[in-house]
């Protein structure tokens, strides 16, 4: 993918450049396999908490009690929003996409962080914040376009995974329910340098500040073939209705050259072993739950035995995507929100890398390859025009 | 700078990497030359105007009188905000950086923005639209907090440059100060793949919104290490107060290894083409003005000469941002402002980069490479803690 222009070497996408090194994560795409600071992501969703997670991917090893307990005490602490900044936040429109208003809320959330709370010696400290923020600010917005009443109680009682889905749905959440949200927060906490976690960084580079970093990411995250596919995939099996019909849609799609969303990973060349997670939670939801999604979950294993027959053989496998949405679902969460359940677990990894990436800084400042004209002359042209 | 590690390529802050093919502008950091589609910028500025080199960069060709003045037209139309944005605006704090009020109003207004205004097809709408609305947002700021009245009249017979200094003090430009604020911003349209351009053209690799790149962007600017470093020159030049006092500042830096703001450039290794003819307005308008701003350029010479004779071999030179400072000075704008200038100049390249990116996109997908421990057992680690 590498070709020469003078001493510059042409990398489109950034596609087997390394751009940092790293102690964070560890992807294995030919075996399958992520790794959380040297954990299976597997060992990880089946021990841990997104909470310890959390510290974890921060500070590099797993917390001892007293640690874990001082973190999820911040955690709690940190959800309560400024006055001020909520006034101005319940003005904001409501008939908009939520990674818009959660890019919004996040960036004016940092005209009320004082440097001294996110300056260079407390990232940390502001990674933390902005973990616990996210969360709400998704909630705030989704409340108050559902014309329901906002209970911004500091809901001490309960953990990060719980909580979002207490403010969320406005009561408490079944055990099971609460377990499968931290999980799914766990597995999509981090995954290296892909596009929005890049951003953060490239972002940080410039040694601007977290919240900047952050509205970068959300921002970058929001696209359809980045975060945002999670709710593309939900569409598409809407769309295709009956699971009759998938193997003529995936037959349709390869015939016009359209991707099938939630399929293929630029670094997974197998299965990606969060949707093998999340495949098993989908299944098991909606054998209990029933319903469109129990009939969405039958179009995906059409859809997925059709891909894989067709382009297994490629490394085309389904990817994270591709079962979280019917997850999200059963939990009674619309589709629009599913990109920023994806960036409420997300910010963790975002804030972990600018961390790291700012302890031996260097600017990002690649080049571009000329391949325009040169020496026109401006009097010249000009009386062409 | 590049390491193989497996089969990945390693460079830090992408130094001598090209991540696109790019006919917008072309950098000679050896002869010290800068062409925006083809023309030198020297040229430009000498014969023509912002609106016509953001023309220039968008569209890749000079306009026809017809094609700029519909593009003219434009600029004075969108300057006017949407009535409720305008009331959320209104409600932002102040007491806060201009780059962290500027990257939070942008981030609001893509609410106020239509997928139709803002989609695919319209991403050249979106561009100029951002390009009328980023002065408008830095001059409200600023006149909100110095309590000065609002006066958002479309002032139609105002040129870009004309009416952003009319609406940042609120009386018409002398015909120089609105030459020289004009071609201030030719110089700062467009520098090909710097932080601030990649990070808008990371986000926008997701095929995320044009109003997302442009807050990327901005969040990314605001380093101090970046568009940050204009501010940064003349407070340097504060501290150092006499020019006398210059060559032992500079002593002092280099013994301490501690970075001279203003000078050194990834790309260019001789004279910045920029802020040689900086230096030359400069000049010309401290001798009018005196005060404040002559001693700083009288600092600023001696600096020059410290600096260049001790590094100039190494290819330390002054860059962009080492006499723009001054010249914004001379025009009566506070310091904290400059790097909103910066970008009110910068977004043109940022949207044209987008535009061209997405014409052939590949999502951005760079890899670290990983230095962290292996195949960790939670049960075995969580029993150490």
């Amino acid at each position: 993918m590498s070709e020469l222009s003078g001493t510059l070497q042409y990398f489109k996408g950034l596609e087997g450049v390394a751009v940092t090194e790293s102690s964070i994560s560890y992807v294995d795409g030919v075996r399958g396999k992520l790794l959380y600071r040297g954990f299976d992501v597997e060992d990880l969703v089946e021990h841990s908490t997104f909470e310890e997670v959390a510290y974890l991917l921060w500070y590099g090893h797993l917390p001892s009690e007293g640690e874990l307990c001082e973190l999820r005490e911040k955690l709690m602490k940190f959800r309560k929003l400024p006055e001020e900044y909520l006034k101005i936040l319940k003005t904001f429109p409501l008939d908009v996409h939520p990674m818009d208003f959660l890019r919004a809320s996040v960036s004016l959330l940092g005209l009320f962080s004082t440097p001294d709370e996110c300056g260079e010696n407390t990232r940390m400290d502001c990674a933390i914040r902005l973990t616990a923020q996210l969360p709400m600010l998704v909630t705030i917005f989704h409340r108050r376009r559902m014309g329901k009443e906002l209970n911004l109680d500091v809901s001490e009682k309960l953990g990060h995974a719980a909580n979002f889905l207490y403010m969320l749905r406005g009561k408490p959440p079944e055990s099971m329910e609460e377990t499968i949200m931290d999980k799914a927060l766990i597995l999509h906490a981090e995954q290296e340098m892909n596009a929005s976690t890049f951003a953060a960084v490239v972002t940080a580079s410039t040694l601007s500040d977290m919240y900047s970093a952050v509205t970068s990411a959300i921002g970058t995250l929001k696209g359809p073939i980045h975060g945002g596919a999670n709710e593309k995939v939900v569409e598409m099996l809407e769309e295709i209705g009956d699971p009759e019909e998938a193997e003529g849609y995936v037959e349709r799609c390869l015939a016009e050259g359209r991707r099938i969303m939630g399929f293929g990973h630029r670094i997974y060349k197998t299965y990606d072993p969060r949707a093998r997670i999340l495949k098993k939670w989908a299944e098991t939801l909606v054998n209990i739950r029933g319903g469109r999604a129990k009939r969405h979950f039958e179009i995906a294993m059409k859809l997925e035995k059709a891909v894989t027959e067709r382009l297994g053989n490629k490394g085309i496998y389904p990817n994270v995507d591709f079962y979280s949405g019917i997850v999200y679902e059963c939990l009674g969460i619309p589709k629009d929100l599913f990109t920023t359940i994806f960036a409420v677990a997300r910010v963790v990894g975002w804030t972990a890398h600018v961390i790291e990436y700012n302890e031996t800084n260097r600017i990002f400042r690649p080049r571009a390859i000329y391949k325009g004209p040169m020496n026109l002359n401006y009097k010249i042209e000009k009386s062409k025009r």
